[in-house]
């Protein structure tokens, strides 16, 4: 069964089309998207995606031909037709047709809803290993199509036995390619980076949860130097919510599961998605 | 009417077919391309577009599925079938369709051909202005579809009234988003930059030339502080040899036209061409 996706203002089957040749995105690779977990037909958290898709836009000055409501209904739609309880929903903005191949002209939107495994209810048990890199995103508080970096190091990252990327620069931790990094000091206190990265949604819930619930936290930068003596550490993504990480480079970082900041927050985050 | 071009291994009319919005171009910005400059109906210095086309796709480890013959087979059938005596022909290598939205599994080859302006018989008598940023493209020696930064500045650039951008990086100064940058020092020598960007054929066809002819010439680390005792400044690239610049930054540069590097070296590439 062909799947309906939007593009070219009209849902339709998404094998009929794809983005022509001559489209910015293609030939500049200038777009940027955003994505959000739908679950049992609900978008989940969708306003705080579209307040940062029509940043990212804002910022690259890609003018969205549609409204915020436009977009909801569209979502509505193809969460009606799609007919997927669990899935993956990418609002996309391509650059466009640019007669001079540079201009942009004609932003266009389209957006694809794919299947997606629905997160455990718990915490995972396991952690992943993560490699440090020392790498800067462009334009880093937008969420481009500029996956480069991330993919051309797949090889070198599967070389250290490792299951993700860090991003840090000259020692200042950003990110995850698809997701952001939180590290519990060996003062207890929970942290994550403050600038030069994307802000994601998930992020953004566990600092409300830890608003809340008086967990204790710090927006900083992080630094690289604070993987030797972390009593735990875990990356967060719309699609994951949270995945523990157990090492980093040559740091084993052992947390108790029970006790962890992550096990709590996540519980917090599954209540909060109801 | 309608030109054609190849892709999915047909040469097709450009209207029929776009690139698949789940192809990691789309949605990860992974390709590479080349560009070449057809003049009558002779695509010029084919060999060197595939050296660098062949080298952007190892290093990207985007595995051509055609050969070299191939590809000059199918440069010349659209050749003879959009007769355009003179055009632009751009060679795409997608990432291509990946399950998991990341794995490199299928590259394909894109090859698009356009009209495009002949440059002059002689090089142009006026000069444009350049506008120096410091930025640093991510993996410079390989020709990616990543111009996002290039893209964004045009707003910046248009407020210094600049027709272009120079990049350097920390005060070493590395190209144009789509050219080479050539100095000529207070001493008389040509210099341009050797590492950390892109080796531009007609950069490598200058050198050529100067060699031959015995014209002063240095491939070195060129710096933004150089600007102020310039001589001469040029850009170039496949589809206009050479520009002259007569601005960079605050830094007016004044030629004497007749008795410049540019305007000699454009005469013997013009003849190279031949």
């Amino acid at each position: 069964m062909s799947l309906f996706f939007f593009s070219d203002n009209q849902i339709k089957p998404i094998n009929a089309a794809g983005v022509p040749v001559t489209d910015l995105l293609v030939q500049r690779g200038y777009g940027i998207f955003d994505f959000l977990r739908v679950a049992k037909d609900k978008p989940l958290f969708i306003d705080d995606h579209l307040d940062r898709f029509f940043r990212s836009a804002e910022i690259m000055r890609l003018n969205i031909p549609q409204t915020r409501e436009d977009i909801k209904n569209i979502v509505k739609e193809l969460i009606q037709k799609n007919q997927l309880a669990y899935s993956g929903m990418r609002m996309l903005i391509a650059g466009g047709d640019a007669p001079d191949g540079y201009t942009i002209e004609h932003p266009h939107l389209i957006i694809i809803q794919a299947p997606l495994a629905e997160p455990t209810l718990a915490l995972p048990q396991s952690g992943i290993k993560l490699a440090s890199y020392n790498y800067q995103r462009q334009i880093p508080e937008v969420k481009t199509t500029d996956y480069l970096m991330a993919i051309w190091l797949q090889p070198w990252m599967k070389q250290q036995g490792a299951d993700d990327i860090l991003y840090h620069h000259n020692g200042v931790v950003s990110e995850c390619p698809r997701s952001n990094f939180f590290l519990v000091t060996k003062d207890n206190v929970l942290v994550t980076a403050q600038q030069n990265m994307l802000k994601g949604v998930t992020r953004k819930n566990i600092i409300e949860v830890c608003t809340q619930n008086n967990i204790p936290f710090q927006v900083r930068d992080v630094n690289i130097s604070e993987f030797a003596t972390a009593k735990e550490a875990f990356i967060t993504s719309s699609t994951k919510r949270i995945i523990p990480v157990e090492q980093i480079d040559e740091f084993a970082i052992k947390s108790n599961y029970e006790a962890s900041f992550a096990k709590k927050i996540y519980d917090l985050l599954v209540i909060m998605e109801d």
